[in-house]
């Protein structure tokens, strides 16, 4: 099993009432499996599996002009739910405990959640041009969170979310910074995700997404921050002494041709950095495996030096420090007292021989396929290919009535 | 089934004799397998599956001189046999039909090639430094392909091997394109996979290393290159005409920290673009479907444009461009006629859904795991975790035993 502070070690979990009671380690010869932190997707648009590598190729303008909002426009609520449910069963199938959602009808994705037993946040994306909707957010944020004063390692809560500086205007930011005084909610947030969004924001308010957002006081309770490609040093400082989350979404920078996120530079300058998968037409799955190889083997090909980033850094990204970025101080970690969130792969295959040095195997030669088990909160959710949680075949069924729906 | 000239079709393939003999094109609703070629590998060192990950984060010449080559040192040809095998049966279970290796003990090598039946090509390495090597790669190619004027579409054959321009002076490479005037063999060769390597040729010879070999004759009977990271646009135009294929290796260049390989560029100029996986210290895995992936990202985010490299081009590159590499016109083709290479994998998987688009699935959303039965000259040799040629319990002990052996 992986511990903290990068150890490892050979033994049983023991696991009641949600969490890790007790680690009985004892030594075992070559071991079969490997049992992991579940891991932690911060940023997702998860049912947007409808859409699956739609509009590959095309420019991110006509990508989502052309492509993706003419088909979002046509989904109802039961659609985004049969979405959401069959991401749930992707991640789950991939080792992911825990996902941040930022999508339409979130009530329906929260349902999801409580459902499967899988483990998330979700937010009203905040837009400004729809009527009504700051205080809808605030409202459904309050309503759903009411039932803890610290929400942070609860299975489910609601964040408060805003698209991006630029869906999004003054009045908009400054009402969620003020609601957020009672909320203490962490923001989910599209943050410089391209080159053009970056600079006419500079244009616009004279300062960069990040630094315009802090001063409007958007991060007052921290955030967590999809993309950053095109962020500054400046932009780095800001996010280290707010508490804002870097969330690296390597898939999705190169397949939009947005560009390379410097993760090694801003954890240089004491950023917190996780991992997310984006939704899926832009990356076009929802395996954080591929995510850890891909900011692995990118950080060092960007930096053209193969000592940066090291394989441990990375694993940390996709758990514990994943967790940290959304609040929860209780998970992403193989520990006593932690809550039992875990992902059991399997040794036992040809591309894991010989397991040499475990971070290196996992973040390099590990797949999603190789996840046997997938616990979360101590509760089983998914088996060697069964969810006791789901219905598979009805979630297959009304995935794809679904798509046909939506016209694809 | 995927047919050429990014066409698919649904329906029976029918085999004989090694060969695909007759296509019987029906329709079928919601087909719950897809047929590839079988992929082409074009760039190995396989037994190196016995240094998996080893060195992983270690600047180059300290992962050469430090962590490779002293175990490499060690090994013997029943050590470099077991790797090889491992190395094959992590393949086929990968759904890959063709590997060009370069390691010792080509002749180890091709053996395990002929045991198990996949298809390849080995070379012995031609280094200036080892007294005798060229004669005796002359005789082991000559000796071993003797059996055929055309080996192109055989299941195995030697080809002329020069480690690089660094580690062979002039002499040995006239004398190889002189025997090859004879032998008629493309040449493996890795070349400008690190800067440094790229300028100390320009400064020692004036010239690129591609411009310096192409001088000799060296590629006088084309070739395949690996890495290819800092050749010019001249390189390339050298290439094109020379008929000396690039074998792109995005993970390897990735984590040595070599730099990213410009192949939309030689592509343009005319360059048949290949794909391998190098050897499993700097990748970790044998698995084509993640260069596919790692490829068609890394040019769209080089370029910052989503429209470069579609993902037809991809899978080309992992099938009938890498076929063409190896000088094989009757391989990496689903057509009738053609050699029996093939790849099927099962579509019913969660992040395989909806099938929107075959090129696009395969590329972006396809995993090595998918891939349920591997066949190579019409015969299988991988069959849901089977393997008919292959004892895989032996197999595994002797590679266990080979780790061993040689201090892992």
């Amino acid at each position: 099993m992986v511990l903290p502070n990068h150890e490892t070690a050979t033994g049983d979990i023991e696991i009641a009432d949600g969490r890790i009671s007790a680690l009985a380690l004892h030594e075992v010869a070559n071991p079969k499996r490997l049992v992991l932190p579940g891991l932690v997707n911060c940023h997702g648009h998860t049912s947007m599996t409808l859409v699956r590598g739609l509009g590959g190729g095309l420019p991110l303008d006509r990508w989502l002009n052309e492509a993706i909002f003419p088909v979002e426009a046509k989904m109802t609520p039961a659609d985004v739910r049969a979405g959401m449910a069959w991401g749930v069963v992707e991640m789950l199938a991939g080792g992911t405990t825990t996902v941040a959602d930022m999508y339409d009808f979130p009530w329906d994705c929260i349902d999801v959640l409580k459902e499967t037993g899988m483990r998330g946040r979700v937010c009203r994306v905040g837009l400004s041009f729809v009527p009504g909707r700051l205080e809808e957010a605030i409202e459904y944020t309050r309503r759903e969170n009411i039932s803890s004063a610290s929400v942070g390692n609860l299975l489910t809560a609601v964040d408060l979310g805003l698209h991006s500086e630029y869906l999004t205007d003054e009045n908009y930011c400054r009402g969620l910074a003020e609601a957020n005084c009672e909320l203490k909610r962490p923001v989910n947030v599209h943050v410089s995700e391209t080159e053009r969004e970056h600079a006419e924001c500079i244009k616009r308010h004279g300062k960069t997404p990040i630094a315009y957002l802090a001063d409007l006081g958007v991060f007052d309770y921290g955030g967590y921050a999809a993309h950053c490609v095109w962020c500054t040093d400046d932009d780095f400082r800001i996010m280290a002494e707010k508490k804002v989350s870097l969330v690296h979404n390597p898939s999705s920078n190169l397949k939009l041709g947005s560009g390379i996120a410097r993760i090694s530079r801003a954890l240089e300058l004491g950023v917190n950095v996780a991992l997310g998968t984006d939704g899926c037409a832009s990356n076009d799955d929802l395996d954080m495996f591929e995510e850890m190889r891909l900011a692995a083997l990118l950080a060092k090909g960007a930096a053209r030096d193969p000592s940066v980033l090291p394989a441990w850094d990375v694993l940390d990204m996709a758990t514990v420090r994943g967790a940290k970025a959304l609040g929860m101080d209780d998970v992403g970690e193989i520990a006593v007292g932690k809550r039992a969130d875990l992902c059991v792969v399997d040794l036992d295959r040809p591309h894991l021989l010989p397991a040499l040095d475990v971070a290196n195997l996992v973040v390099y030669s590990m797949k999603a396929a190789d996840v046997v088990q997938t616990i979360v909160d101590g509760r089983v959710l998914y088996d060697r290919g069964s969810y006791p949680t789901i219905d598979i075949a009805k979630a297959r069924a009304e995935f794809q009535a679904a798509v046909g729906r939506i016209g694809l």
